[in-house]
């Protein structure tokens, strides 16, 4: 059996072809077009989808559906997109417009949550019935799998781990709240920290490292500074792991999920991100919900979407 | 069909019967003897259950099982009380042991995690499958319903929602953290925090409503003294409102669901703390997120634990 899995972003459609073994055999990527009605782009989206097809000479008997993740929000049983960021998607019944020309099964599901159903199913926390994926990127984005499928809340809207406050009146975020993790987790307040930081320790080897401009500043600069012995980026990563680890704890004690995954960018540090967020994490739990596995790292990469999108509907 | 649903705790063991309608038609309380071994107190607690069958002139082909919610971890499934605070239980096969004298199903879980799925199946959240009840007491607790299901996590003890952290390096909490929600939003929170308001203002309503001893400041004392028009008290509750909400709204962007229960002896306030628990959560949920449903207060009091428990077979 065959499995395609589309990522639909508002630059590029990628339509992956899975085998039986949920490995990507073969990827078609077009520009999205964000800017035509969802009826055109779902239509270019089913051509592909027949396109690599033909290519491998399936037949519909040959595939078990069609899985799109978007972003925003989607009811994967219905096949419908309600809202995706970037796309002139509104309440879109995408089951139906695929169907007009493929006939095959079409499921939909939000991208992040696909991200971690692929993690859960064949990555990081493989054979895992519940996990939940945390993507460390711009902001945090969160997939919470429960008994091997994705929850996402009664409304399909859940998961948005990255906004839970954690500091009373603290950062302001862009989700209107104050205090949110993501103003002290995500990549950008790694990066934030880090120019502060430079910024006060000219001297420092974090502020040589970004050459004499702090904007150039990304979270790789601040992993390479510590390893090469810098105190100050030493204190900034410390600091950022404590935050990371809060936030994992708070999900810990409310959903004791097997593993918790970490993704996004700042998973290419594996176990130097891994390990520090483990033993601070452990640290918050107590007697009786200690931590039974260490935090991971995400294995999938920028093929989790697809990966997830083609399996939503082997979940449902 | 009848139900049997007992409610294990340190000091009784409360024993109901359900009728077809969930509602318990009859109950018979023992003392616990907590200080004996678990086979000698489930000895007692299938001797109570074989009295109230026998009463109402049941047999096992009349009751479709007995539940029994307790403190600490339980696998439901499994039969098993793994731990139980104030008792002498650890890693109990309650199963076996009760099927030593009654020849029925048995069922265990958390008694927080029955309270809920009573409030979702027959109380406040009647109907919802994704429920989350937080009940506001000496500490916080919360019971997480999935799809109709309580959810515990992977290891049975999750849904601590009271010790998710929200104010970093915050007020130190029992649990070894800092910081933890039920230190600004249980009872005991704003009891503490109203008589440190009574304190500073000796001359207002509350520091005389608590008749010259602050040792007898309750909640109940704060809302009294508010319909009475007391600042004083109005600020303090108004602050824990938000408190309330924050916690709520952080719990609506991880899990979303249809209906948020708020249980515990503060939940006879009714309205007066729904209402504004409920617009003050409102005004933390970004644009996609919005509450659907007003926060609700739970309706079963006491007898959640039993009907719970009662009903936990009929759900897995």
């Amino acid at each position: 059996m065959y499995y395609i899995g589309v990522d639909l972003g508002g630059t590029t459609i990628k339509v992956g072809l899975l085998n039986s073994e949920y490995t990507i055999i073969d990827k078609i990527v077009i520009p999205t077009g964000a800017e035509r009605s969802s009826e055109e782009v779902l239509k270019d989206m089913a051509s592909v989808c027949r396109e690599i097809m033909n290519k491998h000479g399936l037949t519909v008997e040959d595939v078990h559906s069609i899985g799109i993740g978007s972003p925003g929000i989607a009811s994967p049983i219905e096949g419908i997109i309600h809202y995706a960021s970037n796309l002139n998607f509104n309440e879109v019944n995408v089951r139906n417009e695929i169907q007009k020309y493929i006939n095959l099964n079409v499921y939909v599901e939000n991208d992040a949550n696909c991200a971690a159903l692929a993690e859960s199913i064949c990555g990081a926390a493989k054979g895992e019935k519940d996990v939940v994926v945390i993507t460390l990127g711009t902001g945090i984005g969160g997939g919470i799998i429960i008994d091997g499928k994705v929850y996402s809340g009664a409304f399909c809207g859940g998961g948005e781990v990255g906004h839970h406050v954690m500091e009373l009146n603290g950062r302001p975020c862009g989700c209107g709240r104050k205090g949110c993790w993501e103003q002290y987790a995500s990549a950008t307040a790694l990066i934030r920290d880090a120019k502060a930081a430079a910024n006060s320790d000219p001297e420092s080897l974090l502020a040589t490292m970004a050459e004499g401009n702090l904007e150039s500043m990304t979270a790789k600069i601040v992993f390479d500074a510590v390893q090469s012995g810098d105190q100050v980026a030493e204190e900034v990563l410390d600091q950022y792991f404590k935050y990371v680890a809060y936030g994992v704890a708070n999900i810990v004690y409310m959903l004791q999920p097997a593993v918790v995954v970490l993704g996004g960018g700042m998973s290419a540090q594996g176990a130097n991100l891994t390990e520090p967020v483990t033993t601070y994490t452990q640290e918050q739990m107590c007697p009786g919900l200690e931590l039974r596995n260490p935090v991971k790292a995400a294995i999938l990469g920028n093929d989790a979407g697809i990966i997830g999108a083609a399996l939503v509907g082997t979940t449902l």
